[in-house]
């Protein structure tokens, strides 16, 4: 397909500025830890770690539009569309969906037939209706729906819990875990998932200076009538609920681990990110390098 | 990825929509024929077909959104973002082409590496910056370019060629064509590509009842200053342009079906969709067919 054009320069700002600001890259590095740690090499480790991380800030670039949480800043600066137009962000964001598919594509083209299978079944949940699409479109009919804990906890589980099992679950693929690694692979995705979200809700509704998001608007859930585990189960619950999401995770994990010593790195990732928050101690730090 | 969870009625309102009005299908029917003549399997033609058509389907829902083409109907009925929403419809959107993706990658999981990643390559720079994205962005950019017939062109390439490029290359490398088949393949699809825009542009300006589609709003590519060869170099030398590239595109043909009479179901192709018009036949139908 060779039109032998320049790219329009539009469309070079927002993919510029898209990979300019990429937050803390959690996601694409622990794609990249886990497909060295199964011996993936390190082509495919990045390969994978930008396919899932294109992913992503293909979602944040939709999920800031207008039409959706019509967002004026991220991170801190001002989002592409305000800067270089509504049509060049959508543009940029299939874009990287598209390049995301090529990298994931050519980095399991050697990997056997059932196991690229597992892989594409996985990338079509997690993207597709049963992901990342159908949690977004859920997410902005919330005002209109029944507003429960179980709908909050399922909207969380499309949206953030889709980009955990691209994270962990996708490239955990490349080790072929047996039936129960899979088992406990698949329940840690649905409890980081889980615990993540409400971390975020609770940040979202935080009034304190010392608990604010600085790269982002707080109580913008309630404004914008979005669902917000917080707001419908009150704040002590859902710490309540935090917790117990992190033990179950903390129990998913020792199982692995007992099972292969190469799911440490997936502790090693529990304990950034989670334990501090999780045992009480006042360092926010790591989730917020999560949430970044 | 389980979440439980019925489809949000928007989201699935605009997918029913775009699924229940598909136009003639050329491309997808372009496809299952390859397949099926390469003694593909009915499966995986299905699924290449349907594939290809949702690419298809998705652009075709972009294009239209306010801030592209801010288009109100296609194929005579409102466009869904006008009926549904926007967010539902760009979300709609990212749905199909996930799940194209994914039937690409079931269907071709049989196939050996090296065809996969010739599959992967195809798909990689059709859908991306220097296919369908590219083109559009460029599309939108023109009034602001140098509006020679020569962007004009190259922006045709970008976004109708790589729909040429999928319809015709993509399924024909189930057939591992060799390098002189290979090339003319490729500039199989850029004659086609060209003519059938150049076809569209002159039907865009065309003002009498007999020439004017019935399904679209004509004198758009003015209106909204967009590429148009028939603008830019003027109807005559339009048509004869039409004519040399399905003069091109004829040769190209002959050349490959002396090669492998498997090729047949190309030169039917040809006949139907394009030698009515350029043997200045007075029956418009199958190109109408073609633009649908």
């Amino acid at each position: 397909m060779p039109t032998g054009f320049d790219m329009e320069p539009r469309l070079a700002a927002v993919l510029e500025h898209a990979v300019s600001h990429p937050g803390k890259l959690v996601r694409a590095r622990l794609v990249y830890a886990a497909v060295l740690q199964h011996a993936g090499g390190e082509g495919r480790a990045l390969q994978l770690a930008c396919a899932v991380e294109y992913y992503h800030l293909s979602s944040l670039l939709l999920d800031d539009l207008p039409c959706m949480d019509d967002a004026q800043t991220r991170r801190g600066y001002a989002c592409p569309h305000i800067s270089h137009g509504e049509a060049p962000t959508i543009l940029a964001a299939l874009a990287l969906i598209n390049r995301a598919y090529a990298l994931a594509g050519f980095a399991l083209s050697d990997q056997t037939a059932p196991m690229r299978l597992s892989a594409m079944a996985c990338l079509d949940s997690c993207l597709g209706v049963p992901g990342l699409v159908g949690g977004q479109a859920h997410d902005l009919a919330y005002a209109q729906s029944d507003r429960s804990v179980r709908r909050v906890g399922r909207i969380a589980a499309g949206k953030t819990g889709a980009l955990f099992w691209l994270a962990v679950y996708f490239p955990a693929l490349v080790a072929r875990p047996n039936a129960d690694e899979a088992r406990q692979l698949k329940a840690l995705c649905i409890y980081w998932g889980r615990a993540f979200q409400a971390l975020d809700d609770l940040g979202d509704i935080a009034t304190t200076e010392r608990n604010a998001e600085p790269n982002k608007t707080n109580g913008r859930d309630q404004a914008l009538d979005r669902p917000n585990l917080a707001l419908v189960m009150g704040v002590p619950a859902t710490r309540r609920r935090v917790g117990q999401l992190l033990r179950q995770a903390k129990r998913a994990l020792t199982r692995l681990v007992s099972q292969r010593s190469d799911w440490v790195y997936l502790q090693n990732f529990h304990r950034e990110c989670f334990a501090a928050k999780a045992s009480g101690g006042r360092s926010s730090a790591p989730v917020k390098a999560v949430a970044a």
